[in-house]
C-alpha cells in the first residue's frame, strides 16, 4: 500500500467514525442522540487511534496537514510529500463525510435543525468572536502536535505508543474543545465542510464559510508554533 | 480446548455480557436503569475484548458468522471450518441470552416495554427503512471487519492488541450504532432473537421476525466486502 | 511485605475507592453526587485493578474470598492459606470502609436516605428476591473467577494483564450488576456490612442483616461453580 | 531538556489540559458545559498521563511539590533539587492556568457565577469544614503518592505503567474528590489560585485564600504519610 492510499483510507476512516459519532449524538432518533460530550470525544478519540495503528507503518498515519506541514517544517518530513498527503488526507475526509450521509440517511429528514445538520460535518464556535476563536485553534492543535512529538520520544512497547495518541485525543477534546469543537485539523474541517455544501441533505444551511477559514489556519499556525517551540526545547 | 467450544463459550460470554448490558439499561427497575450510550457501548467492547482475549490462542475467537465467513472467502480461514464455527456461535449465542433472561429474571415483570425487552436480545432500527437499515450494517459491519484485518498487520506486545480491536468495537458502537444498533454479527442478533421467541418473557412482544434477515444478511455482506477489499489493497 | 499483610492493604484500597466512589455518587452534598453507573462501574473497576498491580506479586492479589476458596479448591492455591487470607480481606475491608467513614464525615449528616447510607458500605438487591438475587450473585461471580482464570491463560506483556482484569471488572459492573450491584465478593460486601453496624453514622437504618448472607455465600458458590468448570473444560 | 525546563512544560500542560476540563464543563456557553464528573475525571486523568509519559525521562515527571517533598523525605529525590523543582511546578501551573484563561476568553463574560470561574483555577470544598477538609486532602494524596511508589515496584513494558499512574488519577478523581475536588498537589492548586488574583477575570469574586491553605498542606502532609509507611512496609 502506498503513502498516498494509507492517507486516503485512514482520513476517510476517521472522518467516518468522527462525523459519525457527532451525526449519532445531534441527529434526530438516532439510538444515541444527545449523548453528552464524553461519548463524542470518546468517539473521535478512537476515529483517530485506530486507523493510526492499522495505517501508522505505511504513511505516519498524519490525517492532518496541519501535522504534515509542521513536521516537514523541521526536517521530519519530506517537502516533496507535503502537497499530495495534503490531498490525499482532503480525498479521504470527503469521501468519509460522504459515507457518514449515506449510514444516517433516513435520519436528515428526522431533523429539524439546520445547525446540528452542519455541526455532524465541520465545526463551529460556541460563542463567535474571530479573534479568541483562532486562538483555540492554535492552542488546540499546539497541544496536539506538541503532545505526538513528545509522546515520539519515548520508547514503548508495540502498540502502546498509538494508545497514548488515541488519550491525547480524548483529553483534547474534552479539556479544549469548549470553545471551536476542537477542529485541530484542516482536513477533518474543510474536507467534510465541502461535503456539506455537494451532499443532497435536506433542508440544510448554508456550510458557514465566512468560518471555515479558521479550523484552517488556525491549526496550521498551531502545529507550526508547536514543531518550532518542540524543536527549541528538546 | 477444540475450537468449537471455544467459539461456543466465548460467544456465549459475549451474548452474557452485550445483552447484559442492554438490560440493565434498559428493563425496569434496574440498578443501571437509563444509562445510556456510553454504558452500552463500553459493555459490548469490553464483552467481545475480554472473551476474544480469552479465546484468541484456540479458536481465533471469531464468535461471528461475517468474519467467519470473510476470513475463509478470502483465505485466511479453512472453507470446511466455516459450518461448524457457525453452529458453535448460535449455540453460544442462545444459552448467553438464556443466562441474561435468568441473571434480570425478575425485572421481566418489572418492565412494562415490550420493545425494551425485544431490544435486550437483538437489534432494531431506529427508524425502520429496509435499504438503509440494510446499509446501515453494511457499513458497520465493513469497519469492523476491515479493521479486525488492518490491526492483525501490525505487531503488538502481549494482549495490546485485542485492546484495539475492543477500541474498535467501542467506537463502531458509539459512531456506527445510531440507525440500526449495530449487530454487525448474525449471531448476536439472531441467536439471541431465537432466545427471545422461545424463553416464557412475559408480556413480550413477537421477535420482529420481519426484520430478522437485515442484521444477519448486511453484516455478511459487510464483511465480506471488507475482506475483498482489504485484500486487492494490501 | 508478607501475603497477609498485601491483602490487607490491597483490601483496604479497593474498598477504600470502591465503596469511596459510590460514597461520591449517593451521599448528599458531594461534588459527584448522582453521576451514574459509568463512573460507579468505573470507579470498582480501577478500585481492583490498580491494588491488584500493585500488590499481585506479592500475594497473588486475589481481595476476596469466593477467589482464594475457588483457586484453593483447584489446587491453585494452597488450602493452608485459605483461613489466613479471607481473614486478612476482611480486616482489610473493614479498615477501608472506615477510611471512606471518614472521607466522607460530614456527608452523612448532610444525606438524608439512609439506605443511600447503608449501599455505600454493602450491595442491596434492586428487586429483593432471595432466589434470583442469589443466581445474580452466582452468576456475576462465575463470570469473575473464571475471566480470571481464563486471562491468565495468555501470555501478556508486563502490566497488560491486570489491564483484563480491570476491564472484566467494569464489564461485570455495566452488564451484571443491575440486580444486585455486584458484590461478587464476600468480604467487599460483608466486611462494609459489619463497618457500617460499628461506625456512629448519624441517622442510620439498620445493616440489613437478613439480605446479608447472599453476597456472601452467593459469591462463593459462583467462584466454585467457574474453578470447576474451568478446570473440567482446560 | 532540562529536569527544572521538564517540569515547568509538564506542569504547564497538566494544568492546561486539567483546569481546561473544569471550564469546559462550569463556564457558560461551552460546548461542554455541564458534562459531569467523569468528562472531569477523565480529563484530569489524562492531564497527568501524557505529560508524565512525555517528561518522565527528563524529570521523573513529578509536576507536583508534594510528590517531590514525600519522595526527598525517603531518600528517593536529592533533596539540593526540591526547591528548584517546586518553583518549576508552581512557574508552569500559573502559566497553564493563564493559558485557560486566554483559551476559553471569551466564556468569562457568558458567566455569571463567580464561584464557577474561581473553580476553573482551583479547588474548594463542598462542605467547608475545615479540619474533615483536610483529612480529605490527606487521605487523597495518601493513595497518590502511596499508588504511585507502588506501582514503581513493579515492572512494565514500556509506556505501560504510566497508563496505570493514570486511572490512580481517574480513581481518586472519582473515589475520593467528592469532597474537597481532589487538589491532592499544592502546585495544581495554589498556581492557578494565584493566577485567578492576577488575571483579569470580569466580575470575578476573591480567591478564596482563607481555604487556600489546607489543598497545600493537606497533600504535602498526605504524601509524606505515604511515603513513610511505605518505606516501613517494603
Amino acid at each position: 500500500m502506498t503513502s498516498f492510499m494509507a492517507e486516503v483510507i485512514g482520513t476517510m476512516l476517521l472522518i467516518l467514525l468522527g462525523d459519525g459519532v457527532v451525526a449519532n449524538c445531534v441527529l434526530g432518533k438516532t439510538k444515541g442522540n444527545n449523548s453528552g460530550l464524553m461519548v463524542i470525544a470518546t468517539g473521535w478519540a478512537i476515529a483517530v487511534a485506530v486507523p493510526a495503528f492499522i495505517f501508522g507503518s505505511f504513511s505516519g498515519a498524519h490525517f492532518n496537514p496541519a501535522l504534515t506541514i509542521a513536521l516537514a517544517a523541521i526536517g521530519k518530513f519530506p517537502g516533496s510529500q507535503v502537497l499530495p498527503y495534503i490531498i490525499a488526507q482532503f480525498i479521504g475526509a470527503i469521501i468519509g463525510a460522504t459515507l457518514v450521509y449515506l449510514m444516517y440517511l433516513p435520519h436528515w429528514d428526522a431533523t429539524d435543525d439546520a445547525d446540528a445538520k452542519l455541526a455532524v460535518f465541520c465545526t463551529g464556535p460556541a460563542i463567535r468572536n474571530k479573534a479568541t476563536n483562532f486562538v483555540s485553534e492554535v492552542i488546540g492543535t499546539f497541544v496536539l502536535v506538541f503532545g505526538i512529538l513528545g509522546l515520539g520520544l519515548q520508547k514503548t512497547a508495540d502498540g502502546v505508543g498509538t494508545l497514548y495518541v488515541g488519550l491525547l485525543i480524548l483529553v483534547i477534546g474534552v479539556s479544549l474543545g469548549g470553545t471551536t469543537g476542537y477542529a485541530i485539523n484542516p482536513a477533518r474541517d474543510l474536507g467534510p465542510r465541502i461535503a456539506h455544501a455537494l451532499l443532497p441533505i435536506p433542508k440544510k444551511r448554508d456550510s458557514d464559510w465566512e468560518y471555515s477559514w479558521i479550523p484552517v489556519l488556525g491549526p496550521i499556525v498551531g502545529g507550526l508554533l508547536a514543531a518550532i517551540i518542540f524543536k527549541g526545547l528538546f
